[in-house]
C-alpha cells in the first residue's frame, strides 16, 4: 500500500485557499460527501452510515438517507456482539467492513457508538455495546483498528452523554464532572487515546447548557488537549446549531450539507471578528487530513460475500447469551422425539434495529431454516408462528395451533423478542416488557409441554421475571446480524458452545433500574441523578436482586478458578498491578470462558461503586485445559476522577481484586495496598477544627490558642464537641470571645500547607 | 395588650440614623441579643434556641451557647411531634412556648425547623418533621401560630436545602428548580404565607453555588416576592459568609455578634458603591420591624410548669406509633402475671437530642416509675437494664439478667433505642441500625419469652427488618419530651389509645433508600440526584417494600371509612375540589384516626410521582361513633412546578383521589377531570413535526408544505417516520431537498402561537 496521506500537502492548500474556500469546505456537499475543491486538488470523499454494517444509499434513492441502500454483511448489532467480550473478533469484524467499505468507495464508515446505556428504555441501546465504560471502549477499539487497518476511517459516536432518544436533538443532560469522566467519557477516551478513530461525532444533545456541538469544553479541551485527539469532529446529521460556535468549538464538518448557510454564518462571523480565522484554518487542516488519510485507501472489486457471513455467524455464536439451562435440558439432542419451533421469529428473524443504522442484507439465516436441515431425518419438526410480530392482540387461533404443536412435542423452542416498532432510533421505549400476547403465548406452551426453551430477539433489556419460570432454558440472542438464525440453532443443537456474557444487567423490575425519575426529563432537561450509579453500580449499591447479573452466561462446560497471584508491579501514584490465575475446563466439551476482574475501594474520600470492572480476559479451553490467564491493570484501575485536582487520583489505601464469572460469581479475591498519593485538601481559613487537628502543623497551632479558652472547652465538650469541631475555623474565629482571628487563622493555614 | 408595634416609628428612626448606627443594627450584640440603640429608643431583644422547648443560656453561663440552660418544657422533639398529624396540638404547645418565653423575657424562640428529611442518617432529623412537605408545614404552621399569639415570635428554619449534617457549613446543595420548588421550599411557603413568623432563619449551606446567607434568589425573590414575606431574615448563627453580599441578597439581622467584622464590611461596600444604602435601610427597617412587633409581648412572671408538663404529656401520647401488634398482645392488663421491664431507656429515657435545641427540662418521667405505679399491687415488675447505653459491648452480667428477668415474666417491655451519641446535631449517622448489643440483648429475651413487646427511642428512621421478627409489638416514640416516659406507660396500659402516624417511611433496609450515593456528597457539593423522590415517593416509585409505610399506625380500636364523595367546586385553571368521607370507630375504645388524602396524576406531561398527600384529618371517635370528614383541596394539590412558565400549573386531565389510613393503606379511591391550563410550549423553529402536527395552525401548514416532497415521504414513513417527526423542523430546513426554510418556519411558528 503506498503512504498517500503526504499526497496533499496541507500547509501549503490552507495557505493557497481562500476563506469562502475554506469555509464551503466545511460543509458536506450532499447527505453523504464532503465538498471537493478541484483547484486545489481535494476531492469529495463519502461518509456512510454503520456501525454494524455498511449502510449506503443506493443510487437514484432518496436524498434524505433512509430509503434502499446497497446489499452489504450484517453484523450482530453492538447490544449483540458486546456479549462476547472479544475486542480480537471486533478487530476481524473491522477488517470486513473496511473491505466492504473498500469495495464500496466509502471513506468512512459512521461508527461505533459508545454510549452508555443508562435506562433500558433508550431506543438506540441496541446500536451501543454496554452499561460499562471499560467494556464498551475495549470493544470498539477492536472495531476501529480493524476498519482503520484498511485505510477506510470510523467515526466514534455519539461524543456525548446521548443516552436517550426523547428530544434528542435539543436536551440538556446535565451530568456532574465526576460522573462524566468515571462513566460517560471513558469509552470514547479508551477509543480515541488507543485507537485514534479518525472521526468523532459530535451528538445533538446539549452536555450541561451547551450543545455538544458547540462544546469547546467536550470538542476541545477533553477531546484534544486531554486525550491528544488528531482526528476530525464531524456532527450528527443536522447536530449544527450555529455553525461559527460550532467551528470556535471545535467541531470541524457539518453534515449533512447546510446549501450554504453554514459557509455564511462562518464568514459573517470571521467579518464581526467572533470568530477567529485560526479556528477556521485549524477545522479545515483536519478536514484536509482526513480527506489525505483517506487518499491511502485501495479499492477492491468486491468482498468476499460468503466469507463476510461465514463470520457474521461466527460473531453471532459469541454474542447470544445463555441465561439458564435448568437440567441442562440444552443442547438438543440430535435424536428424540419432535420439536416444537414456535414464534414468529423463528421464521422471520429480527436480527437488526431500525433507524440510520439499518443495513439491507446479503442475505437473511432463520432458525427455523437451519433447524429444519439439522433434525432433517433425526427428529421430527412441529412449526407454528404463535403470533404475528406487530399484532396488538394475540390470535386465538395461532395460539391453539402452537399449542397443538407443543402437545405433541418433546421439547418446545419457542421464539420470542421484541417487535421492531419497540425500539428504534428516534424514540424510547415505554416499558421493558415483551408483549403480552407473546407471554400470554409462552404459557400456554409451558402447560402443555414442560421443556420450553426460550430463545429471545431484542435490542435491549427485557424484563424476564414474569415469565422466565415456565421456560427451563432461555437463550438471550440480543440481534444476533443477518447469520443470527444459524447461528441461534447451532448453539441450540450444541454445534456451538455458549460463549457470550451480559454486557448488561436484566434487572427484575423496570422499577428497578437507576434512571427512574430522571429518564427521559423534562422540558428539555434530563438530570443525570443517579451519577456514577448506573447498570451494575447501582444494583449493586442498592443491594438488588437482579434477574440475571452483568458478566453473567453459561456454558454446555464448566470452568474453576484458581491460583490468584496479585502483584503490584509499581506503586506510588502511578501504579501498575499485575492480576494472574488460572483457569480450568472441567467439563466434557471444548468452551470459551470471559474471566472478569473487578476492583473494589471500601475506604475512600469519595463516594466509590461497590466493585468495578478493571479488566477481562477471554480464554478457550479444551476439556481438561488449564490456563494461566494474566491481566495488567494500570492506574486507571484504581484512580477516581477528584473534582478538587481535576484528575485522576489513585488514593492511597488498600483495594480488593475480584475474579469472577460474572459480577455477583466472584471466585476468587485478592487485596493490595497502594501508596498512591495523597488526596486532602491543603488547609484553608474555611477548614474545620477536626481537619486542623488531623494536620500536624494546623494541629499544633490550633491547640495552642485553643488552650485555656472557652471555644477550647467547647471543642472538645463531650456531648457538643463532635458538633462544634465541624465548623469552620473562619466562622468560629468570628464568635464573640474567639482566641484568634481570621488574620492569624489565614497565616496558620498558609504555613502548614506550605510544609506539608 | 396593648398594641406598640407603632411605638417605633420606623421611617422616623431609619431617617434619624448615621449609615454607621444602621450599619451596627444589623449585627448581634452578643451571643443572643440584638443591639439596641439608646439614642433612637431601641431596646435591644433577645433570641434563643428551640424549637421544642425554651434553651435560654443561665446567666453567667459560657458565651458559646451550648452549656447550662434555665428550666424549660421539654416538649417532643419534631420527629416525635410530626406523628400527632395535628396542627391544633402543635398550636397549644406554641401557646406554652409562648407564655415561657414570656416568663423569661425571650423575644424570639429559634425555630421551627421544617426541612424535608431526605436521607434517615442526617444526624438532625430528630429536630425535622417528616419526609413530606405538606405535612411537615401544617404542623410547623400550627406552631408558628401558637408562639406568635403571645407576642413572641418564631425563626423558620433552616432556609433552605440544609437535609445533612455532614460539610453543612460549607457544602453546596445542588437541586434544580421543580424539586426546590414542590419538596424543598413549600412547608417554609407554607409557614410563611399562612403564620407569617417574625424571623426566617437562613441556613449555612450554599443552595446550587451560593451561600443560603447570599442568596438573593432564595431570600429575596422566593421568599418576599413570591410568598410575600414581610418580616426579617436572621442568619443561622455563624451563617455570614460576607458580610456586604448577604445584607444584597436579603439577609437582615446577623446573629451572633461578629463584633464589628460585619459592620465594618456593610460600610466598607457603600462606600465602594457595591452595596447600597437602600439595601442597608430594608434590613435595618426590618430590624426595626421585629424589635417594634416584640414591644407588644406582656411579661410573665412565671408560666405553669405542672400544666406544661401535662401538655407534654398529651404531645407524647399522640407522638409514639404502634407500628406493630400482633395478637393485639397491647394493651397490657392491668393484672396477670409478672412483668419483665428490661432495657436502660426504660429507666433512663432519651427524650431529646443533642445540640443547639437541647432543653433542660423542668423535670422528667421515666417509663420505669410510672409502669411500677401503675402496676403496684396488681402485677409483679422485675427490671433490668440489660445494657448500659453507650457502652460499645454487651455486657453478659446484664443480659443473663434481663434474661433470667424475661424468663420469670408474662410478658417483656424491651426498651431500645439510640444512644445519644450516635444522632446529633452537628454530624450525620452512619448507618441505620440499632446497637447491635441491644439486638443481641433482644434476641436473649426473644429466646425465652415469646410475648416481647419493643419500646423505641430514637430520633431518627431505624431499620426493623432484622429483628422486628422477635417482638410482637413495637411501639415507635421517636423522642417524646420529658414527659415521654409517663405517656409510654399510659399507651403500653392503654390508659391512652395509640394515635400516632409515621411522617417518615421506615424503610426495610438502609439500601433501599433514596440518596443513596448521593448523601452526604463529597468535595463540598451534594447532589440531590433523586429529585422529587424523597421518602414514599421514592419507596412507591420504584415498588420497594418497606417496613412500615408513610402515615401508618395502629389503634387498640379500628376504623371503617365509607361514602366518599368527592367535588369540583370550581374547576379552570385554579381549582377546588371538596373530599368528603365517613369515619366510624368500629371497635371498642375510643380513639383517634388521621384520615390521608394523596392526589395521583397519571397522565402528565411532566414526571409526576405515584401520589401525594395533600390532605389530612385527625379525627378523634367514641366507640360506635360515625363522623364525616370532608377537606378541601386548592389548585396547589394538583398543579406542578413548571420550569416553563416558572410558575404553579394545573394541567388539565383527569386525577386520582386516593382515601387511607397510610400511604399504602388506601380504603376508597374517586377520580376527577379538571379543565386546568394548556401547557403545551408556544411552537418555535426548534419544535418538531410532531408537535407542529398537534398543532392545528402549525399542523396544516405544515402538512401543506410536506405535500408531495421527498421530506414528507420521510416524514410519514412507516419504520422511520416517527424518529423523522422528532427532529426539531428548524434541523430538516437546512436537509438537502427541504420543502421550507428556517424563515417560512419562523414566520409560521410565530403565526401558529399568536391564534393559540
Amino acid at each position: 500500500m503506498t503512504d498517500t496521506s503526504t499526497a496533499i500537502d496541507v500547509p501549503a492548500v490552507l495557505a493557497a485557499m481562500t476563506l469562502e474556500q475554506k469555509a464551503a469546505l466545511l460543509d458536506g456537499s450532499d447527505f453523504w460527501h464532503t465538498q471537493g475543491d478541484e483547484q486545489h486538488g481535494i476531492p469529495a470523499i463519502m461518509l456512510t452510515d454503520g456501525p454494524h454494517g455498511l449502510r449506503k444509499q443506493a443510487e437514484g434513492a432518496d436524498h434524505l438517507g433512509l430509503n434502499a441502500s446497497v446489499p452489504a454483511t450484517c453484523f450482530p448489532p453492538a447490544s449483540g456482539l458486546a456479549s462476547s467480550w472479544d475486542p480480537k473478533l471486533m478487530r476481524r469484524i473491522g477488517e470486513a467492513l473496511g473491505d466492504e467499505c473498500r469495495a464500496a468507495d466509502v471513506a468512512v464508515l459512521l461508527g461505533p457508538g459508545v454510549n452508555m446505556k443508562r435506562s433500558p428504555l433508550c431506543g438506540r441501546n441496541f446500536e451501543y455495546f454496554s452499561e460499562d465504560p471499560l467494556l464498551a471502549g475495549s470493544l470498539a477499539t477492536g472495531l476501529v483498528e480493524g476498519v482503520q487497518s484498511k485505510h477506510v476511517g470510523t467515526s466514534l459516536k455519539h461524543f456525548a452523554a446521548n443516552n436517550q432518544e426523547t428530544d434528542r436533538m435539543t436536551v440538556d443532560a446535565q451530568v456532574d464532572e465526576r460522573t462524566l469522566r468515571e462513566i460517560y467519557l471513558p469509552a470514547f477516551e479508551k477509543v480515541v487515546t488507543e485507537a485514534q478513530p479518525w472521526t468523532v461525532m459530535c451528538s445533538y444533545n446539549k452536555v450541561n447548557g451547551v450543545y455538544a456541538s458547540e462544546n469547546r469544553w467536550l470538542l476541545t479541551e477533553v477531546l484534544r488537549d486531554d486525550w491528544g485527539y488528531d482526528g476530525l469532529v464531524v456532527s450528527d446529521w443536522g447536530a449544527v446549531n450555529e455553525r461559527d460556535k460550532a467551528v470556535a468549538a471545535g467541531l470541524d464538518l457539518e453534515m449533512p450539507s447546510s446549501a450554504g448557510i453554514g459557509q455564511r454564518r462562518i464568514l459573517d462571523a470571521v467579518a464581526a471578528g467572533t470568530l477567529s480565522e485560526a479556528s477556521v484554518d485549524a477545522a479545515v487542516a483536519n478536514v484536509l487530513g482526513l480527506v489525505a488519510k483517506s487518499q491511502a485507501r485501495e479499492p477492491l472489486a468486491s468482498f468476499d460475500v460468503d466469507a463476510h457471513h461465514e463470520l457474521a455467524h461466527e460473531a453471532a455464536l459469541q454474542s447470544a447469551v445463555l441465561l439458564k439451562n435448568e437440567g441442562g435440558i440444552l443442547p438438543l439432542e440430535t435424536r428424540g422425539g419432535p420439536v416444537a419451533v414456535i414464534g414468529e421469529f423463528a421464521r422471520t428473524p429480527r436480527f437488526q434495529g431500525a433507524g440510520s443504522s439499518q443495513v439491507n442484507p446479503t442475505r437473511v439465516d432463520s432458525a427455523l431454516d437451519a433447524l429444519e436441515i439439522a433434525l432433517l431425518g433425526k427428529r421430527e419438526l412441529l412449526f407454528a408462528p404463535g403470533f404475528e410480530i406487530e399484532a396488538d392482540a394475540a390470535s386465538d387461533e395461532l395460539v391453539a395451533e402452537a399449542v397443538e404443536a407443543a402437545r405433541g412435542a418433546e421439547i418446545a423452542l419457542v421464539f420470542l423478542g421484541l417487535p421492531p416498532s419497540y425500539e428504534s432510533e428516534g424514540y424510547d421505549r415505554e416499558h421493558m416488557e415483551l408483549p403480552a400476547q407473546q407471554v400470554a403465548l409462552l404459557e400456554a406452551v409451558a402447560a402443555v409441554n414442560e421443556n420450553v426453551v426460550v430463545v429471545l430477539s431484542n435490542g435491549s433489556a427485557v424484563a424476564v421475571s414474569g415469565w422466565q419460570g415456565h421456560a427451563k432454558a432461555i437463550l438471550e440472542g440480543w440481534l444476533l446480524g443477518q447469520a443470527g438464525g444459524s447461528a441461534t440453532a447451532a448453539l441450540l443443537l450444541g454445534d456451538a458452545n455458549p460463549s457470550g456474557k451480559l454486557a448488561e444487567t436484566i434487572p427484575v423490575r423496570f422499577e428497578d433500574n437507576p434512571a427512574l425519575g430522571n429518564f427521559p426529563g423534562e422540558n428539555g432537561v434530563v438530570r443525570y441523578g443517579e451519577g456514577l450509579l448506573i447498570g451494575y453500580r447501582w444494583y449493586d449499591a442498592h443491594a438488588l436482586p437482579v434477574s440475571f447479573p452483568f458478566g453473567h452466561g453459561l456454558s454446555y462446560t464448566s470452568f474453576d478458578y484458581s491460583d490468584l497471584s496479585v502483584e503490584v508491579l509499581e506503586n506510588g501514584a502511578s501504579p501498575r498491578v499485575r492480576v494472574s490465575l488460572a483457569v480450568t475446563n472441567t467439563g466434557r466439551l471444548a468452551g470459551a470462558e470471559v474471566v472478569q476482574i473487578y476492583v473494589t475501594d471500601a475506604e475512600a474520600s469519595v463516594y466509590r461503586p461497590e466493585q468495578e470492572l478493571r479488566g477481562f480476559a477471554r480464554v478457550r479451553l479444551e476439556p481438561g485445559q488449564s490456563q494461566t490467564v494474566a491481566v495488567e491493570l494500570d492506574a486507571r484501575a484504581f484512580a477516581f476522577w477528584s473534582t478538587i485536582a481535576h484528575a485522576w487520583v489513585v488514593e492511597g489505601g488498600s483495594f480488593g481484586i475480584r475474579v469472577g464469572a460474572s459480577s455477583r460469581d466472584i471466585r476468587l479475591t485478592g487485596e493490595i495496598t497502594l501508596a498512591g498519593a495523597d488526596v486532602a485538601p491543603p488547609l484553608t481559613v474555611d477548614s474545620t477544627a477536626e481537619q486542623f487537628l488531623a494536620h500536624p502543623q494546623g494541629g499544633s497551632w490550633l491547640r495552642e490558642r485553643l488552650a485555656g479558652s472557652e471555644m477550647g472547652a467547647m471543642l472538645f465538650d463531650e456531648t457538643h464537641g463532635r458538633m462544634m469541631r465541624a465548623i469552620p475555623l473562619v466562622r468560629l474565629s468570628r464568635f464573640p470571645g474567639a482566641p484568634f482571628d481570621e488574620a492569624a487563622l489565614a497565616e496558620a493555614a498558609a504555613q502548614a500547607s506550605a510544609k506539608a
